[in-house]
């Protein structure tokens, strides 16, 4: 059943006679198409693509099964023609400008329904190509830790080491990063969206690295923290307390169980332990986006799937001190899950 | 006259009484904030700037002349509580979804207007430090074009070269690329946004390069087209003929001039050259974004001002044969142009 039926089978649910979709991921996702300029149209028995001039000729290659149509650059005025009936559209995606010059040009008798996150619910099983894009994004990942724990950090700013990885990532045959790797030693490892800072990296402190690859699109994503020589023995203990709440959580991993409970189990673990905890939620998904569905979050509803793919991350920040977040990436089963992640967990000293 | 204060001159135009910002570029631009979830309410009398928790330490070291607030991640919530009467918002910017549910939230007699541009006109006229930092970009990618000439680009891919490229240009000094470089040899050249392959560039074709620097936020955008060995002689032809009309549409730009007049003519200049053209619009603004306004193209509005900072990028495409693109980026100023760009615009033959 391709990608469109099981998208079919949603519009039903909505009673949507059809869907417009206008986020690029979505209409990649369906269709193939790579471009930067695209939407579709699908209903029960017409799935219709568009893309402008420059795309044609890429369109023509990548998109099976939608029949092609070349529109303005603008698209929309294009695409409102097409639609018929109650039109779900992505509400989370169009600009209140957008859906305006599309209400405009609508035929009569057509209303557009908000309906942001179709797409993303079937995103959010992968099927096994997708599985093995991320497994191979995921390997080069680990290749990068490997070379991080040969070259060392103490010495080099965070910067250097956040562009080292890039590169290191790039040349292991991803298409790119699928984030701008985090650096963050000592006190900055307790922001968890640091950015990396020209400051050279000290020893004997904890560095968090965070990193993935893309590749043909999909993406990998893990978190390890690493040492830079000899700790204080309550950082040690923090690292243990995290790894034992890491390793914990991936035992609450399961198709059927809530994403909130294996948040809560794990958010708890760390706070019994250390006296605190994390602001972020425990994962997220994984694939086309480095953020996706299902999230593992206090306010996440809905339960574990099999086939999902999703980070497990628990992490804990002492404010102008430190910080530790350990993240692998599993797949979700039947009765647990399968890691992604090849890099071990135990405390790695570099520089030592 | 700080940006805010002129900003206020455009609400009274619209008969606004507060406009509320919420893309990131525009937050930047008038707070100076760079982290990635922040938005601002500007009205005669008061200033002020939201974040979240987890950037309140970063905002209160970049954001001055506004009053400062916590507010929960999502930001709208917080935001409604802040409009009043004619609220001014971003309809390019804000989806359908956020737009109701701010909608949600406004207080009574609070009505929500679209405004989206209003920041963006005042970002097209720089001041001082903004063309500093716009020529010192641009003088990263002279830089690269000469790394290019004297490395050569025959028997290399276009992606390792376009690799080469962003690596440069950051150990060079820039933040990042301002956009990932086109690098495209022969036939490959006739799309105007062809994407870099895993394909070794032959010797005695034509290669477009389309590359850009950032620096302290502000873009720089450049394009020449190389020859990798001798041509035959119709490009050759084709070159000096996009050469000229170049050359000629810089004598074009000065204050006052209509922007659609600027993009005719040099489109009427190609075409009776050569008796084809080009698709795209002759230019575009460039700062803290790479594409802003003003733009040069046939649906353009308006005339330039001085201070404004565009590209000038005529180019050929012929399909199945090859492209060539030249762009300079300039400042306007009332009797003419400065021409920031320093590599020169004579045909470059590189493996020769």
């Amino acid at each position: 059943m391709s990608r469109a039926d099981r998208l079919v089978d949603l519009l039903a649910e909505r009673e949507l006679d059809c869907l417009l979709v206008t986020d690029l991921v979505n209409v990649r996702y369906l269709t193939g198409f790579t471009g930067t300029n695209g939407a579709c149209v699908v209903t029960r028995d017409e799935r219709l693509f568009l893309t402008d001039s420059r795309y044609v000729e890429q369109a023509k290659q990548q998109v099976a099964e939608f029949s092609q149509l070349e529109a303005s650059r603008e698209l929309l005025g294009d695409l409102a023609a097409r639609l018929s009936g109650r039109a779900g559209f992505d509400d989370a995606q169009l600009s209140v400008k957008a859906h305006a010059a599309l209400a405009d040009k609508l035929p009569d008798g057509v209303e557009l329904v908000p309906a942001a996150g179709l797409v993303e619910r079937l995103r959010a099983v992968k099927d096994e190509d997708e599985l093995r894009a991320i497994g191979a994004a995921t390997k080069i990942a680990d290749a990068a830790y490997e070379r991080l724990r040969a070259d060392g950090l103490a010495g080099r700013t965070e910067r250097e080491v956040a562009r080292s990885i890039s590169r290191f990532l790039e040349d292991a045959g991803a298409d790119e990063v699928s984030f701008p790797p985090i650096v963050a030693a000592g006190a900055h490892g307790a922001l968890p969206h640091a950015s990396p800072r020209d400051v050279e990296i000290p020893r004997g402190v904890l560095v968090v690295l965070d990193l993935g690859a893309r590749l043909d699109g999909y993406c990998s994503d893990c978190t390890r923290t690493f040492a830079t020589g000899p700790l204080e023995d309550r950082q040690v203990e923090a690292y243990e307390a995290v790894r034992a709440t890491q390793a914990g959580a991936l035992d609450e991993v399961r198709a059927g169980k809530a994403c909130k409970e294996v948040d809560a189990s794990a958010r708890e673990a760390v706070k019994s332990r250390l006296g605190v905890g994390f602001d972020h939620g425990l994962g997220h998904g994984v694939g086309l986006d480095v953020h996706e569905g299902p999230r593992l979050a206090p306010s996440a509803e809905g339960s574990l799937e099999a086939g999902n793919v999703v980070t497990v991350e628990p992490g804990v920040y002492l404010p102008g001190e430190f910080g530790i977040r350990i993240e692998d990436l599993v797949v979700v089963t039947d009765d647990g899950c399968d890691v992604l992640t090849g890099f071990p967990k135990e405390l790695v000293t570099v520089d030592g």
